[in-house]
């Protein structure tokens, strides 16, 4: 095996960090962890090489600080950076400076992030390349009167877009026209707020629509390949709860058809690294373009199952110059993945950290578990609720199904204040819809009544 | 899916009762885990539906003991008793006693496992069945001269076996003439005291053989398929410490040969249930059979990685009487097992029990851990001394190796008293021999010399 980098700085925290860890580890990569000074106990410096604490707990000083984080590589002689995913992983401006400074950003050319992350020019940009896209505006629209009079051409439900959201945030759902005018206020202003930009566009929203992914992978020498798709339709707010691959349901045709569109997309953009291309898929059979994220998914590993592919591995060596050199990857087997998030359904999926006195993760025969706590762990209250993903692969759906419940069964994470998603995901796991693969991203708000999808 | 039985009473302890209950459960069977005063607070117990406590720690009077373990099975209403290994697994009267109680014995028939455990009745079995053996006694030997002078025929060195022994237990390597009636006198002397029966063979010993060993399943229905190959060379005094699949540097014509054999070896011998074949592999390409267990392995996990089979599944489908429903499986890439055992290697291999103050077990991609232990866990010191089973798979063998080394590295098992093989298993990972597959049972004397196999 070649070794890519000499030493890689990992920009992040939480269970990426550690998972990002492993396979430099595994490629005889030494490893350098950042960390905030709420995470100076974690398992990602723990098991990192080295470690530099590069700020206060609040991200904005940490995590999310170019600065802070160019001078830890600087100070420890990396020769590249790896982003995870969220905070500056999608950043074009962070990919240029860590290019600018001399680092491999291990990720999507800054150019062609800043292209595909603007969600006008991503949608242009695939309508060109002959993907089908919801019914909507192609570019951003600044006067509010013309937006309305779009949604009503459309006809409701619409679907208002922050130009710079993704990722689930920056969106909004509208139902009928009088409800358009505040909707629009309220996301411009939260666009602007959060994204520092408050460009809009509307497009039809799919009331039961199945959200489908193609993971990609492009190397610098023109090659795009897929490793299939993924089914993320289980969905509150937009946020993924339950992720698997293959997506259940589709015949192979139309997977192949929609996995071609992403191939394609991604070829018309000159794209580089792992990306994910995303897509709604409407009960008629038709889908619809929806975005590209220019990273690693948080669902990543239900495809390193079903291929038996290292993602991480692929984007370092990508990121070092070498061709791909996958071959045609048949799926094997179905895997699922179950995000365990200290929240509580109770109350709105609120988050609730606390110090975990109990924790028993489950593991044995075809169970995953990527995570970054451990017993007597305490959360810290700045970042986002995730604790542990729990990934199963089995044969078959219904054996990976069982295996799911056997492994959530397993689990027992408790502490002061803490409350976790997992006896909503055993909901999730034995409602009907899911385990006949009728689901549509509608299903979490039928289980949650109080907090439909907004 | 179907569902074999209603309730599983699992008569073992430790990792193998965690995993036996973990696919129970997945097939919606309940479980009843049986154990002595010294595992009242282990994971078996914890993870079963139900359990019962049959009798002190020492395991002659718990883990061993047929009146304690039927009455448990009766006393909850168990259908069926899943043994594991060691203990009472190939105990033909366990099996008898369960049938003749009215519980399935998951296992091979009490007939077949009489016929297969007697080492001279095996060798005379396959020798009919055109399995080649090593030169030795068809037959047990009664008398010392006799013995000594086949010894002298076949040349030296060869191997007292005790016809009831196996799994690397009852047996010694003679290389002189001169030790012969000795080593004859302390292997009766053995033999009678462990097994209860002193019969003993001689067969010619190959020094620098592999050992490959070939998983099969067959149903009641007289199917018999097998699942490939595992080399389990990386023994320390007849206990194997490293394991594999598919067994590496074998022509694919060679191994197929070899997994006929065992399917040809096991129809006639009207075998039913998970069983292993062993043979040994000699550098000139000729194998010869050793033995078969009648049993789950230790090691089964790397024949699950490399052919998503999940083997206790199978085994309970079969003893409820399914027939075999696999297709043919081409294994997958590559899976290795290492056995962390709480033995100092500076001392021997000495068992080095205690309290576990820190433990930290790896997880992440591709990497499976089957254990029973977690922070806070007390060895007790009656048992044997495997902590935790660590398998990984990855594409290719350096994928592999280089996985496991990670694992091991990130694994941290400590506490007063307690010593692990962790270390031992990262030298063996390294040595040149293992690492271009050139390996042999050898190996390890040399890398461990003063306690080279005697």
């Amino acid at each position: 095996m070649t070794r890519p980098f000499g030493k890689v700085l990992i920009a992040n925290r939480g269970e990426i960090a550690v998972r990002v860890i492993r396979t430099c580890r595994e490629l005889g990569i030494a490893t350098v962890a950042v960390h905030s000074a709420a995470d100076r106990d974690s398992a990602a410096v723990r098991l990192a090489d080295e470690h530099v604490q590069i700020g206060p707990a609040p991200a904005k000083r940490s995590y999310l600080s170019i600065p802070a984080i160019i001078e830890a590589a600087r100070a420890t002689g990396a020769d590249a950076i790896h982003p995870g995913y969220g905070f500056l992983s999608e950043d074009p401006d962070f990919a240029e400076v860590c290019q600018a400074e001399g680092f491999v950003f291990v990720g999507a050319p800054s150019t062609v992030m800043a292209r595909l992350g603007d969600k006008s020019t991503a949608r242009a940009l695939m309508a060109d390349a002959g993907l089908p896209l919801l019914p909507g505006s192609r570019d951003a629209i600044d006067n509010p009167d013309a937006a309305r009079a779009l949604a009503d051409e459309i006809g409701y439900p619409v679907i208002i877009k922050a130009v710079a959201g993704g990722g689930g945030r920056g969106m909004r759902v509208v139902r009928d026209g009088d409800e358009f005018a505040t909707a629009w206020q309220h996301t411009r202003a939260a666009a602007a707020a959060v994204f520092g930009d408050g460009r809009l566009y509307v497009e039809r929203y799919l009331e039961s629509a199945r959200h489908v992914e193609v993971q990609i992978l492009a190397d610098t020498h023109g090659t795009v390949r897929h490793l299939g798709l993924r089914d993320c339709s289980l969905q509150r707010r937009h946020q993924k709860l339950v992720e698997e691959s293959p997506a259940p349901g589709l015949s192979p045709e139309l997977a192949e058809r929609i996995a071609a569109a992403a191939v394609r997309g991604c070829e018309a953009a000159g794209y580089v690294g792992a990306g994910t291309v995303e897509f709604l898929l409407a009960s008629d059979g038709r889908f619809y373009f929806m975005e590209v994220n220019c990273r690693l998914q948080v669902e990543h590993p239900v495809t390193e199952m079903v291929t038996g592919v290292d993602l991480v591995a692929e984007q370092l060596r990508i990121a070092a110059g070498e061709p791909l050199t996958l071959g045609e990857r048949v799926p094997h087997g179905v895997a699922i993945e179950c995000r365990l998030n200290a929240e509580d359904p109770e109350r709105a999926f609120a988050p609730a950290p606390g110090t975990l006195v109990e924790c028993a993760l489950p593991a044995g025969p075809f169970v995953r578990v990527d995570t970054h706590v451990a017993q007597g762990y305490a959360i810290p209250p700045h970042y986002d609720s995730l604790l542990a993903k729990v990934i199963v692969w089995a044969p078959d759906r219904p054996t990976a199904i069982a295996r799911m419940r056997r492994a959530l069964a397993e689990t027992t994470i408790a502490g002061p204040g803490v409350a976790t998603t997992t006896d909503f995901l055993h909901d999730i796991l034995d409602h009907p819809a899911f385990r006949s693969a009728t689901h549509d991203t509608a299903l979490i708000g039928a289980l949650n009544a109080p907090a439909a999808v907004h």
